[in-house]
C-alpha cells in the first residue's frame, strides 16, 4: 500500500514555499507600478492556503516514507510546481492561455528554458523575475534529488553516486542532509557572484540576477528576445560561458573543493571528460568558423565558446544563429545537445557518466570478443562496475531513444515538419531550449506551435529532468500492485 | 598469431566465383551487341587469375582457422568483393570513376541499393546484371555469415542464435553447412518464382530475373532511374512488397517450415514482431494519409503497404517520394530505416531482436526499481536469456549511436546540409538505400555527393552490413597482439 500522507505533506511544504516565492515578484511589480503585483498576491495566497491545508489535514508525529512514496512525490513534485508557477503567468498581463502558462512554468522548473512569450523586453518585471525563480528553484530541487533520491532510486545507473557514510554507524541520510544544505548555500554564492560579475560587466541590477539564477540553474530563461545577444558585450559572454560551465559540473565538488580537497574536483572524471569534450568541440567548430565560415579567430572563439557551453550545460541562452554555421555545425550541436553535462549539476542530457560507462561497456565487450575465456572487470573512477549498474546504464539509453522517437512521432501528428519534432524533443528531453529550424531554432519561439506539440514537450522536459525512470515507472502497473 | 594462409586461400576461392559470375553479363552484353562484353571477359580473367594464384600460394593439406581468422577474413572478403564488383564498373561504357564504381559495388555486395548512377533506363544489360549479381551474392553470403559465422563470433547479441547440434555429439558445423546449403536452395528458389511472378505481371524477363535478385537481396537495385515506380503496376508492387517482406524474415524458418514445422515460423516471436510492427505502421500511415493527405484509401494502402515494406526490409524500391506526406510520415520512415528487419534474413539495421532484447531488459529494469529485492529472470524466445546476450546487444545499441554520430559528424565535415548528413548515414548503416531530403530522398541519387562522403558511405555500409564488431574489432589493437 502506498501511504500519500507524507506525500501530501510534502507537496503543502512546497506550495507553501513557492507561495512565499511570488511575493517577491509582487512586490517588484509593485515598485515598478504594475498592476500584476495583485496577481503575483492573489496566486501567493491561493498556493499557500493549499499548501497549509495539505500540511495540516496531513500532518503525523511520525512518518514512513518508502521507495514508491519517493518515486510518487518526485513526479507530483515537479508538474505540482509547474501548475502553480502557470497561475501568475495566466492571470498576468500577458494573458498566457492554460496550455502556454504551463509550458513555460514546465519549462521554468525543468530548467530547459524553451520560451511561448513574445515580447520580454516589454513584460512587467515581476513576471521575468517569477521565471528566473522558477529555474532557480527548479536548479537546486534537481541538484538535491540527484544526490539525496535518484541513487537511492536506482535510476538509470544514479547508484554509483550513493554518499557513502562518513562513519562506520551507517547513518546516511544525515550526511545527505547536510551535503543538500552546503550545496545550496554554494550555489547561491554562485549566484551572487555571477550577479555581481554582470552587473559590473554593464547589465543592470535586475538583469544581472534574473540572469545570474538562470545561468547557474543552466536555465536559460532571459530578459530579452534576444537572449544573451541583445547585450552586445564580449564580457557578459565571457562571464556567463564560466558560469554555465559551472553550473555543468557537480556541485558537490565544489563542496569537496572548499573543505580543502581540490584532488576530487580534479581527478573526478566526469569532469575531466566534460572539460575534455567542451574543450574538443570548440576547438572544431572555431577551425571550422575560422577557416571555413568566414569569421575572425577571436570571432569565432568568441561564438562557439559560448553557444558549445550554451549546449553542452543545456542552458540554452544564445547570441548568434549557429544554425547558418553549416552542416557540420548543426550535426555537432544535435548531438551535443542529448550528451548534456555532469550527473550532479542542474545540467540535462543524458550526461557524461551515462557515456563513460557506455564506452567502458563496449570496450569489454571487445575485449570480450577478442578472448572469449578472459576475465574483464570494467572500472569507473577506480572502482569497478557493478553489473546491474552498467545495464542500469544502457537501459536508461534505450529508454532515451524509445521516448525519443515516441514524441518525435507525437510532434510529427501533430503537424510539425521533420526537424522542429526531432530537435523539439531532443531539446524538451535534455532541458537545453532552443530547438533547430526556422520555427524553434536558436532566432525562433515555442509561441506558434499547437497545443497538443506544447502538452507532449512538456511531457519530454518532465521526463528529461526525472531521468525517465522516475516518471515512466508511474506508469508501470505492478508499481501501484506493490 | 594470425594464419593468413586459410584467409588468403578462401578470399582466393571468392574472387575465383566472382570471376565465373562475370562470364554472365559479358555473355548478356554480348548478345545485345553491346562492347561492354570485353571489359566482363577482361575483368572476370583479371579476377580468375588473382583467385587461383590466391588458392594455389595459401593451398595447404590442412587447416586451422580460429576466431581472429574469422575476423579478419570476414571484413576482407566484403572489402574484396567491393574491389572486384567495382573492376568491370570503371571500365564500362558508363566511365565510372573509382570513387563511384567501388560505391557502386559496395552499396550492391552490402544490399543497401544506394546509386551513383543517373540513366539506368538507357544503361548496357551487362552493367544492369552484374549490379543485380552483387546484391544477390551479398544477400547469400549475408545470410550464410549470419548462422555461420557471427553467432560463433558472439557479435552483439547473435550467439543466441547458435545453431544447436542436432545430435549429442556435438557436430554442430556439419549442421551448420547442412543448413546453408539449405538456405541457399531455398533463396534461389524464392527468387525463380518471384522472377516468374514480375514477368507473369508485365515485366520483360531481364526485368524480372534483376528485380527479383534484389527484391529477395533486400538490396533495391533497379534497371530504371524511378525504381518500381517506373512500371506502374499494382501487381508488379503487390508482388514485390511480399517477395521484400519474405526477404526480411529468417531463412531458417522456411527451411524449417519445408521440414513440416510450421510452429517454428508463426510462433517464431522475431517474425510475430517484425509482421506486428509492419502492420501497425502501415494502419498509421494508411490512415494519416487517407484522412490526412488527401489520398484515396486503395491509393494510400497502396503507396504505403510498398513502401513501409521497402524501408522495413531495407530493400530501398520506391514508387512515390513519401518526403511530400509530412512530418509524421518522415519522422515514421526515419525510425523504421534504422530498425531494420529480422536477424537471419537478408535485411539490415539494428535488427527486430534486438529491440525485442532491449524491451525485454528495460522490463526487467523496473521490476527491480518497484522491488529493489527481487530476482528477475529476463525470456527471449521462451528461454532465458544470458547477462552477457544483454549487454552484448546493449553494447551493439551504443556502439551504432556512436558510429552513427562520427559519420554523421565526418558528413557534415564534407560539406552536406543536416539532413542529408543524418539520413545518408542512417540508410547506409542500415542498408536500405535511399535517404532523406532532396539530394540523396527517394528521387534523388548520390551522384552529387563529395568524393570524400562517398568513401565514408562505403565505409558505414560495410560497418553496417557487419554488425558494426565484426569489423570494429580490427581496429582494437589487442585484437592484432592476440
Amino acid at each position: 500500500m502506498i501511504h500519500f500522507r507524507p506525500v501530501f505533506f510534502i507537496i503543502g511544504i512546497l506550495l507553501a514555499t513557492l507561495a512565499v516565492a511570488m511575493v517577491l515578484p509582487a512586490l517588484v511589480d509593485g515598485a515598478a507600478g504594475n498592476p500584476d503585483w495583485s496577481v503575483f498576491a492573489a496566486s501567493a495566497a491561493l498556493s499557500l492556503f493549499i499548501g497549509v491545508s495539505l500540511i495540516i489535514g496531513n500532518w503525523a508525529p511520525h512518518f514512513q516514507i518508502e521507495v514508491r512514496e519517493v518515486f510518487l512525490l518526485t513526479t507530483l513534485a515537479w508538474l505540482i510546481a509547474a501548475g502553480a508557477g502557470a497561475l501568475p503567468m495566466v492571470f498576468s498581463a500577458l494573458h498566457l492561455s492554460f496550455t502556454d502558462a504551463y509550458f513555460e512554468a514546465m519549462s521554468g522548473i525543468t530548467t530547459t528554458g524553451s520560451t511561448v512569450i513574445v515580447g520580454l523586453d516589454a513584460a512587467p518585471p515581476g513576471i521575468l523575475l517569477w521565471r528566473s525563480l522558477l529555474q532557480l528553484f527548479g536548479g537546486a530541487g534537481f541538484v538535491i534529488t540527484a544526490i539525496a533520491v535518484l541513487p537511492y532510486l536506482r535510476v538509470g545507473g544514479m547508484q554509483l553516486f550513493r554518499v557513502e557514510s562518513a562513519d562506520r554507524s551507517g547513518k546516511t541520510m544525515p550526511r545527505v542532509a547536510e551535503i543538500a544544505s552546503g550545496i545550496t548555500v554554494i550555489y547561491l554564492a554562485l549566484v551572487a557572484i555571477d550577479a555581481t560579475a554582470l552587473w559590473f560587466a554593464g547589465m543592470d541590477g535586475f538583469e544581472a540576477v534574473c540572469h545570474a539564477m538562470t545561468t547557474l540553474a543552466t536555465g536559460g530563461f532571459s530578459t530579452s528576445d534576444q537572449s544573451i545577444g541583445h547585450f552586445h558585450s564580449p564580457a557578459i559572454e565571457g562571464i556567463t560561458t564560466v558560469f554555465m560551465l559551472l553550473g555543468g559540473m557537480p556541485f558537490v565538488l565544489y563542496f569537496q573543493l572548499l573543505q580543502g580537497r581540490p584532488q576530487r574536483f580534479f581527478g573526478d572524471s566526469q569532469v575531466r571528460a566534460f572539460l575534455g569534450l567542451y574543450a574538443t568541440a570548440v576547438a572544431a567548430l572555431v577551425l571550422w568558423q575560422w577557416l571555413g565560415g568566414g569569421e575572425t579567430f577571436p570571432q569565432a572563439l568568441r561564438d562557439v565558446s559560448f553557444s558549445v557551453a550554451s549546449i553542452m550545460t543545456t542552458t540554452g541562452f544564445t547570441t548568434v544563429d549557429y544554425q547558418t554555421w553549416g552542416g557540420f555545425a548543426v550535426v555537432t550541436i544535435l548531438f551535443l545537445t542529448v550528451v548534456g553535462a555532469c550527473t550532479g549539476s542542474t545540467a540535462g542530457g543524458i550526461k557524461i557518466f551515462r557515456l563513460e560507462i557506455l564506452y567502458v561497456t563496449a570496450k569489454a565487450q571487445f575485449r570480450r570478443i577478442v578472448q572469449p575465456h578472459g576475465m574483464f572487470v570494467m572500472h569507473y573512477g577506480g572502482k569497478a562496475i557493478p553489473d546491474p549498474v552498467a545495464s542500469s546504464v544502457m537501459g536508461f539509453f534505450f529508454l532515451f531513444a524509445l521516448t525519443f522517437a515516441t514524441l518525435s512521432l507525437a510532434l510529427g501528428a501533430a503537424g510539425l515538419d521533420f526537424l522542429t519534432s526531432l530537435s523539439g524533443v531532443a531539446t524538451a528531453m535534455a532541458n537545453v531550449g532552443p530547438g533547430l529550424g526556422a520555427v524553434i531554432g536558436p532566432s525562433g519561439n515555442f509561441a506558434g506551435l499547437p497545443d497538443s506539440a506544447k502538452w507532449f514537450l512538456s511531457l519530454g522536459m518532465l521526463l528529461g529532468r526525472l531521468e525517465l525512470y522516475g516518471v515512466l515507472v508511474l506508469l508501470w502497473p505492478e508499481f501501484w500492485r506493490g
